[in-house]
C-alpha cells in the first residue's frame, strides 16, 4: 500500500466546510483539506502521528443538521474521529516515541493530545501492539465490542439461539456474525445487499445463511432460514428489515437496536408499524451505546483477543489508503461500498522499538 | 340497580353475527341476542349463572378480521368472555351451589362448564368471595394483575421513579396509577381525554398530575410534569402519545407496551417513528401478556388484596347493568365512554350460603 504523506513538518487536516442537507449524501464537498505546521507538545502532552482512522455512520451526524445523540463538529473545526496513532514525540512520562495508542485524533496526520484530562485517560496504549493497528478499529476494537455487548448483554444471546443480523457485511454486522458464532448461536443469518457480500458472510464470516435484500424478499427468506422464528435480531438498519424481523420473533425474543441507517435520510422516518409484535411475542426491543460499557472494555477486549488468537475471529476490516480519501470512505458507509469495518490507513508505523 | 333477567328456565346469549370491518366500531349490529333453554350439567360439570362480565379491547379482535394474538370467535358462536359467576347447580364434588367462581362464561346468563379439563382448572373459586364480584374483574382481577406485572416485572418500577401511564382513566390504566403508587413511584402522570377523567385520575386514583390530551399538547405537558424525563412509560395507546413519551425518556428508561388502542382501526398503523430514542436513551420497550404470569397470580392477587384491605387501592370498576347492554359496553372501550374497568353486571347472587 503506497500512502500519500504530508511534506516534512506539515500536517494535513480535513476541516468541516458545510452541513449536509437532510437527504444529501455526505462527501468531499462538506470538507476542506488544508495544510498547517505540525504542532509541538507542551509539558504533559504528546504528539501523535495518525496510523489509521475509523469511520462510523454516526460521523455524518456530527456535521448534519439533524438531531443526534453525539456532539456536533462545528464548521471550520477539524473533523472529529478516533484512530490508532503512534507517539511521535512525548513530554509525558507514561508515553514514549513508538508507543501505539487509541485516541481521538481527528481527521489529520498529527495531533497534540493531553493523555490525562481531568483525571480521565483519553489516550490509551494498545493492549495488542504486535497486531495490525487496523484490528484495533475493527474486530478487536469498538466494532467488535459493540457486537459483543449488543449480543451478550442487550440481546442475552443464549447458546443455540437463532440470530439475525442486518447489515451483516457492514462494520458492526461483520463483527456481530463472528461474535454470535463465538457465543454459541445455533443459527446465524446475515442480511446484506448483493451476492458478493452474501457469499462473504457465509464463506468468510461463518454465517449459517445469507439474505441478499437486493435480490430476495427478506420476509420470505427469513421464513425459509428461520422456520421456527428469531430469538435475537441485531439491527443496524431499521425500516422494512426491522419490520420483517418483528413479525418473525419467537416468544420472548430480543431485538438489539444498534443503528438505523435506513432512517438516516429522512426527517420523519417510518417507525416499525408492526411494533405490536412486541406484545404478541412478549418481546423486547432495546437500544444501546457501546461506550456505556467502557468499564468492561478491558475484560471484553481480552476475550475478543483470545478468540482472535484461537482463530475464531477473523480480521474484517475494509482498508482504504490515504487521508485524502477520508470523506469518500465515510460516504461509502451510506452507499454500501464497504465490506466489513471501514478503516482509512493514513500513515505507517515508523518507530519500531524504544528510542 | 335493576337488572333484566331471562324468563325462568331460559338463557339469553349473544351470538357473533358479523365481523366488524377494519375501520368500523364494534357494536350491537355485530351480535344477535337469542334465547335458549338453560343447559343441564352432566357428571363432573357445573351450571354457572353469570353475575358480571368483563370487557377488553382484545374482544374486538376476537371477531374482527384483523390478525390478533387471540383465538377468533366464529360467526354463530356465543361471544367469548370471562366473568364472575355463581354455581347454580353442581355435579362436581369440589363445587356447590352459591360458590362464586371466575370462569370463561361467554356473553350469556347460564353456562355449563367442566371445571377441570385435561388436568387444568379453568374455573376457579374466588379468593375473596366476601367482596363485590366486580372487583374480581377490576382492581383485584386481571386488570389489577396486568398493571402489577407490567409495572413491577416488565418496567422494573423502582421507588422514586417517574411513571407515565397512557389511557390512565381506562381499565388497565386506572389500576396502573394505583399500583404505581403502591409500588412507591415518585411521580405518576396519567394521560386521558377530558377534564372529568383528568380530575378523577388525580383526585380519586392518586396520580400526581393528569394530562388531558383532548385539551393539551401532550409533549408540552410531559415537559412540565416530568422536567427530568420519564423512567417508566406504561402504554395502552400507541401512536402520538407513545412518540411523545419516547422523546422524553431518561437514560435506561423502560416502556411497557400493554396495548395499542390508537392503532386498532388501521391496517397500516404508524409505528413510533422516533423509536431511535431507544438508542439515544439506552431504553427498552417490551410487550407483555398478563396470562404469561399465571403461575404468579395467586401471590400477586394476595398482595393486591392486602393493599385493598389497607385502603391503598380503591374500586375502579365502571359498571353497566344488563346483559342486553354488553355490545355497547364493549363499544364504549373504543369511544372513551368508560372510566375505569368496564364491567357489565348481568345477575345478582342468589344463594347466600351453603345449601
Amino acid at each position: 500500500m503506497t500512502l500519500s504523506t504530508p511534506p516534512e513538518g506539515r500536517n494535513r487536516q480535513w476541516l468541516v466546510r458545510a452541513n449536509p442537507a437532510l437527504d444529501e449524501l455526505v462527501g468531499p464537498e462538506h470538507f476542506d483539506l488544508v495544510e498547517v505546521p505540525v504542532p509541538s507538545p507542551a509539558s504533559g502532552q504528546v504528539l501523535l502521528r495518525t496510523l489509521c482512522l475509523g469511520t462510523s455512520p454516526a460521523q455524518r451526524g456530527y456535521i448534519s443538521k439533524t438531531k443526534s445523540m453525539h456532539e456536533k463538529a462545528p464548521l471550520g473545526s477539524v473533523m472529529r474521529g478516533r484512530g490508532v496513532a503512534e507517539v511521535a514525540a512525548s513530554r509525558h512520562a507514561d508515553f514514549e516515541p513508538g508507543d501505539q495508542v487509541m485516541a481521538t485524533t481527528g481527521w489529520q496526520d498529527y495531533v497534540v493530545v493531553t493523555p490525562v484530562q481531568q483525571g480521565v485517560l483519553s489516550t490509551r496504549k494498545l493492549a495488542n501492539p504486535s497486531l495490525a493497528p487496523s484490528l484495533n478499529l475493527g474486530i478487536l476494537g469498538a466494532a467488535g465490542l459493540t457486537a459483543y455487548f449488543g449480543l451478550s448483554d442487550v440481546a442475552n444471546l443464549a447458546p443455540g439461539n437463532t440470530v439475525v443480523i442486518s447489515a451483516g457485511a457492514g462494520g458492526i454486522g461483520s463483527c456481530a456474525i463472528q461474535v454470535a458464532r463465538c457465543l454459541g448461536a445455533g443459527r446465524i443469518v446475515g442480511i446484506a445487499g448483493g451476492r458478493k457480500k452474501s457469499a462473504w458472510m457465509t464463506d468468510y464470516l461463518g454465517a449459517t445463511a445469507a439474505i441478499d435484500y437486493k435480490n430476495e424478499n427478506v420476509g420470505a427468506a427469513l421464513d425459509r432460514h428461520c422456520p421456527e422464528g428469531i430469538d435475537v435480531f441485531f439491527d443496524n438498519v431499521g425500516g422494512p428489515q426491522l419490520e420483517a424481523a418483528l413479525e418473525r420473533l419467537k416468544l420472548g425474543a430480543r431485538v438489539a437496536i444498534c443503528g438505523y441507517i435506513a432512517t438516516d435520510y429522512t426527517d420523519t422516518p417510518a417507525g416499525p408499524k408492526n411494533y405490536v409484535y412486541l406484545v404478541r411475542r412478549r418481546a423486547r426491543m432495546q437500544g444501546f451505546f457501546v461506550f456505556d460499557y467502557e468499564q468492561e472494555f478491558e475484560t471484553a477486549g481480552a476475550l475478543l483477543a483470545r478468540w482472535f488468537s484461537a482463530g475464531k475471529l477473523r480480521p474484517c476490516e475494509d482498508i482504504t489508503a490515504g487521508l485524502e480519501n477520508m470523506p469518500m470512505t465515510l460516504q461509502g458507509l451510506f452507499t454500501g461500498a464497504n465490506r466489513g469495518v471501514s478503516v482509512c490507513q493514513v500513515g505507517e508505523a515508523r518507530v519500531r522499538r524504544k528510542v
